[in-house]
Order: structure tokens, then C-alpha cells, then sequence
């Protein structure tokens, strides 16, 4: 239904990198976006934290739209990010699906009704053997969506081991599950009295990254300056 | 933190039926609410479509609110109740547990946001083996609320056996597992391309339906005339 | 480990099709395999019910082994088969997952040892959208080991759907979910007094279909004639 | 079917602890067992490690057999039971459900089978926010039956926390989930090269152990001295 309308133009700016590949081929089969070789209407960032301050450069000089899918940011990198967001639109996401990002807003708002008096947060995740860090940074997000819902810091219970424990009123518990070949599985759990809400989301393959990346950045293109989340995104579904 | 305040009295329209015993179960656990031998603050209806206009002139002639959480209501009874409620408060609900209305409110903005032509939608419920109908009432009210996210009226699903059948855009699946002794459970998936989002309501026994019923009573005292739904108690919450 | 070893020669009866090509995919994936342009040491045919009939004449005629992975076989194809199964090794198998062989063996155990007085047995599949058959033959295949394991035929309930229905004792429920890109999920439940087993598998893609035919064709290869079954070869595991 | 047999009688070493309760309940629901003043037809012992050196004694004085259903006993038990046990038969269990009996022993099959190589094994279990210890001694049973599979004594991975971590060749994750009134959940995963094998258990509440000591104690009336397992229980189903 879109034919009648131009491909987005997507400028990557770490063709080669696990991301970038993963993108081209997203765009290569979605008539809807097409590879710029300048600057695109659309700058997409999957590379480094140290790479971030010449991405950003790039952005603000051709005046497009940046979509920052990098991890590992640490809060230096937020001022130079909110800096540029004064000139372009920006968008920031650790996690690109939009299930996840989905995930996210359900999880505020389940947190905002259920009580934690009665209603206790668990966040199990499943990865491949190989991946090195525990918790997933997506279930941290979670988790912090958590928060915003309680309104409040929480404290959080990691990989709990041994006798006597107790578990905090109110704590956010972590596990995370390691084997395999599994994309990325993530629950959340709201454990009451008698009952149980639980939120899930399932990746079957890593390509879901690469669609939601190229999702984002339609929303991106023509937006006024300002600082994005996918949560714009699928509030503009 | 409620000992300061008057316990909301309850009077139960069906105080035997097996719905009414557990709430006067639930009442007794509970010191924010008494039994009331006389019409009471709220009027709690868990009886039989039958009796719904003796509870409705009870409420009405008494003026306290009404809670119904008869199943089985055809049309003729929404008429009752619409007429009713101009005078009363009144707030009619196929499921009392808060986690089952919150588990509705969820899918409806999850099915408003992934679309239709992606996200197909299959809703699963398990019950112990006794039950004799299929889908169940809540994987009903479920699916009608994956509808008003929707914006449509959906085709259904149900019972799938056979060949050569083809699944249709935006239809509905229901499946139905009996067995054992299971409380209820049910879970809405959201199937998209390479990626799910489930969302899931598990109840570990039946006690959750009398203490939502008290939580909605609670809600309705006080409360202007007009019709009101579980809805509105989460979202007051 | 297998590197001083000679790689099992396949023959692929129809090399072009879906699985065919599946398997050519795992063969150049794995060193202790390779394509024969003859007959191999074992002829793997993975094509239609009309052309079984050619398949074994190949594989009598060369003295080979034969893995028959085809779908939709009758009682007719079935005596072909017994037949040149006295002059060859064939091993038949619906679906040549390891971890639905296992699955199907711990189901038949699972389904000894729990009386279905007590416990009642439903299978749960999930498959994208366009799978056009319901329930899969790998749900039917697991009901059959269900009834090995309980010792006699048993009724089936499927698509369960409407009012006053009854569960029949040692009944297996079948439900058929159908949606997004679902590569195969089964579940086989059993639900008793107050407590559950659920045995699960989960397919990510279909690479596991050729992965598994490739184990079946090296266990194959000189062993006597006989008609054998994937237990065997988990059996031989 | 029994009601021409005579009861089998059930003398309870600590009758007013828990579990002595929850077996007193079962037994006034169950016709084939009946409640014994004296040492009955088999003594049924879920005390403290402190007082089952009396139990023992008392068992053996009697000559009857003995269901030994304590947690946290050590090494020195275990040489006071097998003394015991050339004399008397006992059953020993940390965990009497059938359910989780039979969770066991196809842990044990799966385990055998799939490979450590390519197959690794998480345990994950919920628990009610009030548990103290993590990981359940039943999770810990379930990792005991995976080594019996496996043959060796396997690595553990508890708590998985940080940053740069590795997942160890064969070693056995374990995950603890608490909140909530969850009366335990166990599931034992097996993830492989693009698939899953996930054997699940779930105890809906507390009765079931109580109900599983019952048919141990049948089992153990009449049989031979010697040192019984729920695996016996099991195979004699």
C-alpha cells in the first residue's frame, strides 16, 4: 500500500559491522527503504561507544535524523547525545523490535496497577551459551520500565544462591538462562496471591532487530529535533 | 494501612451459591469488609440470569450499588441493566480477578498497536477436565478485547481440524485444553514475523474471583449511576 | 573426533526439493558427511507418497539402505515397505528431529507409568500460518506414543468448541495453534490431581529436520535389513 | 478397585508437624489408608535430621518399614539409614510427588541421550516469595538425575551475574524465581543446535506431596528389607 510513496533513504554508518549486514538485508527486501551512499534522509548507528561523537557529527553536518542502536552507553555519551537532539531528531534504543519495545510499555503499566505490596516482579531471560553478560541489557530495560510504572528506584535480586534469604518487598528478581541457540526469550513476571500475570516475548531469530531498526527510522524522518524511544514509535503505530 | 476506615458492609444476593461462599470466605480474611445482613453498602450478585431482576430491583429500590458477576446474560439483560443503572451504580463482569481485567486491557492495547496484516492472534485457555463449554467465557471477553483494539469485529477461529484450511488475515484462533484440575489459565499470543509477544494470566485457585469481586465492590460505593467494568476498577487503581 | 573417519556417503532420492535441499545444506555443513552422485551408502528420500514405489526399487536394486522421511504414507506404502524391508535396512520416521524422537520415547514412558484414571493427556502444537493440516502429523505421531505407552487406541477429542461438552476418560485432546512464522512447537500435557508434566519441544527453524535425518543415515549404514524406527536411533545414542 | 482390601495402615512419626498434618488430611480423604495409634503397617517420618535416629530406632524395633520424607540430612544420615535399611525396607525422598518422580527419571533418559557437546542443561524453579533457600533442593534432585544420565559429576552455574561470563562445557545452570504463592514450579531445559527439550513440572499446591507419601508407603508394605527410592515407586506403577 505504500508503493505510491519514495523509499525511506537509509545511511548506515557501520555497513560492515554484525548490525549493518543484517540491516542492508533487511532494506534489500522491503521495497519501502533503499541503501543511501551519502548521508540517506536517515542516519542509522549500530557500531561503537566510541564511535558515537563521530556519528553524531555526521548527523548534525548533513541535518538528518540519527538512530542509535549501540549498547554499552554510559552517561557521557547521554550529554553529547541530548547536545545534538537540540538540532536533529535522535532516537536511542537499546533493543529495536518493537515486540520488546512493546513489552516495555506493558510492563510500565501492569507495574503502575499491580501493587507491590501483593504483586512481585521476576525478569527470567534466555540467551545462546555464548553471550557474556547476565542479566540481558533488554531485561534491565524491562526493568527499568518496571520502575517508571512503581514510580520509584526498585531494588533488584540477582542470582540468588544459598540459605536464609529473603526476598525484598518490592525487588525486581533477575535469572538469566544460558544455552544453546536461543535468540532472545524474556519474561516478566507479576507474582500475586493465588495469581499470576505474565508478559512475554520471544525472538525466533535475530533479524527482527534489522525490521524494527528500518520501523524507527520512518517514524524518524521529518520529525522536529528532540530526543526519541521506540516507545514514540509504537505510540505512533 | 485501611484500619482507620469503615469496613465497606457487602450484601450478598446468592450467600450459598458457590461464588457466594467464597466471598463470605473472603470477607471473613479481610477486615476492610463485613457481611451485612440488610441491603448493605454494595449488593453482590454471583447467581443466575434468572434472578437478574430481583437483584436489579433490590439494588434500585435499596439505592446501593450493584456488582454482577452472573455469566450466561443475553441482550434482554443488557436492557435490564442500562435501565438500572440510570438510577444505580452498576458494574457487570464475566471475571472478578483483577489480574484477568488488567490481562484484558493489556491485549486490547497490544492488538491496537501490532497490526493485523503482521500479528496474528490466537488465544489459549486451559481448565480442568469438568468444564463444559469451549472456548471459555474469559477467552471470550479476551477475544473481545484483542476486538476493541482492533477497531473491528473479528472473524473467529475455532476448533481447527482438518486439511487444506487456511488460516484467515485478522481471524481469532481459540483453543481449549481440558484436564486435571486446572484453575484457569489463559494466554493471548501476538504471532508476528519471527517474533511473539504473549501475554498471560495463570490463576492457582479460585480464591482471586471473591477477593477482585471485593476490590470491584470497594470501587462501586460511592460511585455516581451509570455501568461500569472491571476496566475502570484497574484503572482507578 | 570422527576426522580419521570416512564421511558417510548420502544419495538424495529427490535432491531439488524443500528437504532435499535442506539436506544438501547440512551435508556441506558437515565434514562427516557427503553428496553421492551414485547411490551412496545410504539413499535418503524425502519425496511424495507416488514416488516411494521408485525410491525402494533404487534402493533394493543398489543394496543400500534407505531413510524414508516422506509424509502422508497409507497402509498400502506401508506393505511395500515391510517387503523390501527384508532385503534392506529402511527406517521410516514423520519427522527426523532427535528432540521429537526423545519427546515421543519419554511420552510413551510418561503415559505408562500415569494412570488415566488420573491424569489426562492433551497435545498443544503451534505452527506459522500457513500450515493447512490440524493437528501436525508430529502431534499424531506423539498421540501414538501415547497410546504404546497406555497400552490401547484412544479416543481422540479434537477442536473442542461449544456447550456441555464432556471430557472422556483416557481421551487425548489435540489444539492446534496457527500463526506468524512459528517454526513447530509441541506440547504433551499431563494434567492430574493438583499437579502437572509437560513435555515440550521447540523447534527454531527447520535445519534440525536435515541435521536429524543425517544422524538416521549414519546409524543406517550396515546395519542388517529390518524396518527401524528414530527410537532406534536415539536407542543407539 | 480396592475396596475389597483392607486399608493400609499409616503410623506418623511427627503427626501434628506440616506435612504429618497434610498426610492426616489425606489419609481421612483416601479410603485405602487409615491412620495408626500404634506403629502401624509403615511408619511415615517428615520430621527434623535431629530426630531421625528415633525414628529409625522405633522403625526397626517395630520391624516395619519406613518412608523417610526429611530434608537436609547429611553423610552421617545416610550411613544410620543404610544400617538401618539391612533390616527393615525404607524410602528415602526429599521430594514424595509422583510427579516430580517421574520429572526424574526423564530427566535421567534425556539426559543420557542428548549429548553434553551440543545439548546443555538449565533447571529453573519458582517458589513462593517465603523460600529461603535457592536453588530448591528438588531443582537440586532434578541435577542429581541429569548426572546419573550423563555419568560424571557435573559443573554448576548458579546465579549467573555480570559481565564476561562463559558458559562451561556440561555444566548444569540453575535459576530460582521467587514471589507470589507459587507451590513450585520445575522445568528442566535441554538446549541444543536450533531446538529445545523442556521437561516441566508443576505442583498446583502442597497436597500432592502428601498424596505421593501415601503411594510410597503402599509400595514399601510387604517388600524386602533394603533402601528404596521414588524411582521404585515409579517403575512398580
Amino acid at each position: 500500500m505504500r508503493t505510491d510513496q519514495q523509499p525511506v533513504r537509509i545511511a548506515l554508518f557501520a555497513p560492515d559491522g554484525r548490525m549493518g549486514q543484517a540491516i542492508r538485508a533487511a532494506i534489500a527486501e522491503d521495497p519501502a527503504f533503499e541503501l543511501a551512499n551519502d548521508s540517506g534522509e536517515v542516519l542509522v548507528d549500530f557500531s561503537a561507544p566510541d564511535a558515537l561523537r563521530a556519528s553524531l557529527d555526521r548527523a548534525v553536518s548533513a541535518g538528518v535524523p540519527l538512530l542509535i542502536g549501540t549498547t554499552g552507553l554510559i552517561a557521557e555519551h547521554d550529554d553529547l547525545i541530548a547536545e545534538a537532539a537540540t538540532a536533529i531528531p535522535i532516537l536511542k534504543a537499546p533493543n529495536t523490535s518493537l515486540g520488546v519495545a512493546l513489552l516495555a510499555d506493558l510492563t510500565a503499566r501492569a507495574a503502575r496497577i499491580l501493587g507491590e505490596d501483593q504483586w512481585d516482579i521476576e525478569i527470567v531471560e534466555a540467551h545462546h551459551k555464548k553471550k557474556a553478560d547476565a542479566p540481558s541489557g533488554t531485561a534491565l530495560h524491562l526493568g527499568a520500565a518496571a520502575e517508571i510504572g512503581r514510580g520509584r528506584i526498585l531494588p533488584e535480586e540477582r542470582g540468588r544462591d544459598g540459605t536464609g534469604l529473603k526476598r525484598e518487598t518490592g525487588a525486581i528478581g533477575y535469572s538469566a538462562i544460558r544455552g544453546g541457540t536461543v535468540a532472545g526469550d524474556h519474561d516478566v513476571l507479576f507474582l500475586g496471591p493465588d495469581e499470576r500475570l505474565i508478559l512475554s516475548h520471544r525472538a525466533e531469530n535475530r533479524s527482527i532487530f534489522a525490521r524494527g531498526a528500518l520501523v524507527a527510522a520512518r517514524f524518524l524522518k521529518g520529525k522536529p529535533a528532540g530526543l526519541y524511544s521506540m516507545r514514540d514509535v509504537i505510540d505512533a503505530a
